[in-house]
């Protein structure tokens, strides 16, 4: 059913065409499910997700956060016990009224996040300085009625994520573990998905509803948009104190935690790995997380052809996943396809290749052709297999330091703005009394203060807006 | 937090006492979020289930299922294409009904199985006869308004599972499937988790609302109650028509397909994992189940106990995941600690073993105690994985066969049927006109008919009711 004609947009010309293009025809999500803003993701995009939870999950449990599934439904009181999180979430969200003919005594949410669900049982099970740091996650679909325009992937009313929840007994132990998430970020997103992000803590009017601090990673898009990615958040103690989540210290006297949370939407990242090593061909995922690794195309119908591709397909099995493309189709719709769909490998089956006992091999990496002696068939892959999501890499990272670039003054940072980069820039402050600069920033370019580094970066000069003495570097770029 | 003492129910004795106290203590799921019939899932059950979805997911794969993830809701329009699923379904449906302060334009359905949704997008799918078989599962959550008592992991309003559903060009094909859908529940279920079950093809007055035909896996609580596990389902094919499900045959002329679905819910299999392998002192697991396979347990404190721990960690960690268990428990709390666990072995580390170089291992399985020299413990512990399954096996297949027991009169059934068999019989009829002999099975001994084998069984004699000649060979038991 997929279109072998491949795509027909180039991403760098229509980034916005060529990706709605891209999860049509490579089969990621069907959009004509009859509810506004839920896709039907299908098994493309499913397969990869799948193995980006499973690198998330053991990541996560590596560093000590257990598994949990709470429910998906959090009743109305719950979510009124804290006020700006009520505030900041209530309008967006989904709710339950009836059940069968039956109006519910309570209304219930269907969780837009899981504080309050969490937090409640936190309550009952800590006890003791001795039950902290206590660390969970859960992998699980959230909802948002959102009001913006959705897009697949990006923003849907109903996504697929993780989110961990932490207590701690200081804050100090809270901030550990802001850059405990900020290097999960670094070794998930960049180096098993191949994502270079910056990893920023927000300015102090862009927190999440209920945090004291919010941090976030933001990618790249093509068109000069970042996208943000795991947030992470210390919230405010408010929280634990609503919720009575309290332990007793080592003296015996009761103290409220601190506590954080952390939330990687696979779906949403899933669109930034489609996003950053996508091109004009279609698809390319980083090895790991590829459904298949290697397709083998017999070229004609000829049984031996498929005997040798079975015979490959063994020898290649233990080490990869491997696709035989036995249908009907050209030779030249079977290349697009797999070229599409992103597999790292394409083998080229003919007669000449069963004759000279010579392969020919696409990688998709390098989108290059090789051709590789029978015998050297595994030594080979292995080799591709042991170098393609570093190329990937490589180029993704390269592409992305290039679009970092400093500016001092508002009219060179809208041009640069404008050609699709993010800006540094010496600013005031990202407390509150920055606000007003950041706001001549957007009335002027159309892009926001994304925050400042984790790692402290020294300021010079002056503010970009005010001309005061800048006391942050800040980063700059048009958003979702 | 965990409750060392262990266990103060016996299974046999009272098991829905031992089932409560298990649940808790082992931490499987805290019942105290404030939604009737929802749970909290553990650590303890999580790990386990997760493992759980990872080996019927690969099952269904190798038999050529693609995986899909459906929206969560389903609009209420799908829910009453088809008269019979409707009726059968809406009583128990959750109905979201708000998104934000906006009332919807149309109620949405928490799924309670996604037939309607699937179907929709099988009819923008499906085109040619080259298209089937269609197979597709989801991982998924589903919601049930339930009027009948919860119970953690059997009985709950949101549980976990796999819905399967498949179309074919012919009934024919339908049919098979049911049988491959049985073939996975015995590799699955009895091969891989050690569950002993009888497939039955349901009689028709018990059919799934908007099937022709229903098939079940009957697995045996102590207490001599039935719990229905995976079902599958040959779908009226009024669905298919009443979702525009055609495709071109052959010929060109558009033909309705025919569809099953198959429902193994992850969760309340789990809780027959629970059932049928617990005993007196806690869980047990079959060995590729198990969040842990080996608990180190070092008696004392001494640095030398726990380098040697870390060192025994590093040998076993290869094929087999460790714990250390370095709280500040006694000896005898850890040791009922990881009985109640259900972790598979247990290395009980003291002064005493170091001198010696010999271990003290305690099995699961055997629940044995055995003495191994250290330098032989990989070969030895080796040697428990591969035959740990297979004793949990042996034993729950063996408790299992004994309780199939034949029968000739009503009040032999009754007295077997008390002392918690499950009772095989013949019986007039499972079509609608034995409907009557059931009832009256049901009023004297307050057990089902479950069903007749799919392997052909050749009834002699009598119905146990009616006196009429037998027709078919059917299996009688109490269920939840």
């Amino acid at each position: 059913m997929v279109d072998i004609k491949g795509l027909t947009v180039k991403k760098n010309e229509n980034f916005s065409e060529w990706f709605t293009e891209i999860v049509q025809k490579a089969e990621l999500a069907d959009l004509r499910f009859n509810v506004k803003g839920f896709l039907v993701f299908q098994p493309s995009s499913v397969l990869v997700m799948e193995k980006m939870y499973s690198l998330m999950e053991k990541n996560l449990q590596k560093k000590g956060h257990k598994p949990y599934w709470f429910p998906t439904v959090i009743p109305e009181s719950n979510f009124k016990k804290e006020a700006s999180h009520v505030k900041g979430f209530t309008p967006n969200v989904f709710w339950v009224t009836h059940g069968g003919d039956k109006e519910l005594e309570e209304r219930l949410a269907l969780r837009p996040t899981s504080e309050t669900a969490f937090y409640q049982m936190f309550a009952l099970w800590i006890r003791s300085y001795k039950d902290l740091p206590f660390k969970t996650y859960q992998r699980a679909q959230v909802f948002r009625y959102e009001t913006k325009a959705t897009r697949p992937f990006l923003r849907s009313r109903e996504f697929h994520w993780i989110e961990t929840h932490c207590a701690f007994a200081t804050q100090e132990d809270a901030l550990k573990q802001v850059h405990e998430d900020m290097k999960t970020t670094k070794e998930v997103l960049h180096d098993n998905f191949g994502l270079p992000f910056l990893f920023f803590e927000r300015p102090a009017w862009d927190v999440f509803p209920g945090a004291s601090r919010t941090f976030a990673a933001d990618v790249l898009n093509p068109d000069g948009k970042v996208i943000q990615q795991p947030s992470t958040h210390m919230i405010k103690q408010d929280f634990a104190k609503a919720f009575d989540i309290k332990y007793k210290d080592k003296d015996g006297i009761d103290k409220y935690v601190y506590t954080t949370c952390y939330g990687p939407s696979i779906s949403r990242i899933f669109a930034s790995v489609v996003i950053v090593h996508g091109d004009d061909k279609g698809l390319r995922f980083p090895w790991d997380i590829a459904s298949h690794h290697v397709a083998i195309v017999p070229i004609g119908n000829d049984e031996k052809l498929i005997t040798k591709a079975r015979e490959l397909e063994e020898k290649l099995s233990s080490f990869c996943d491997v696709v035989i493309d036995t249908s009907d189709k050209s030779p030249g719709e079977k290349f697009n396809l797999w070229e599409l769909k992103g597999v790292p490998i394409r083998i080229d089956l003919g007669e000449k290749e069963l004759d000279s006992k010579k392969l020919s091999l696409f990688r998709r990496d390098l989108n290059k052709r090789e051709s590789v002696s029978e015998k050297d068939l595994i030594k080979h892959i292995l080799n591709i297999k042991s170098e393609f999501t570093a190329n990937l890499i490589k180029e993704s990272d390269k592409v992305f330091t290039n679009k970092i670039v400093d500016s001092r003054t508002l009219d060179s940072m809208k041009k640069l703005i404008e050609s699709g980069n993010i800006v540094r820039c010496g600013f005031c402050s990202v407390a509150f009394d920055g606000k007003k600069c950041a706001e001549v920033i957007g009335e002027k370019t159309g892009a926001e203060v994304r925050g400042t580094k984790l790692e402290k970066e020294i300021a010079t000069g002056n503010c970009i807006v005010c001309s005061k003495p800048a006391k942050c570097v800040v980063y700059v770029a048009k958003s979702y």
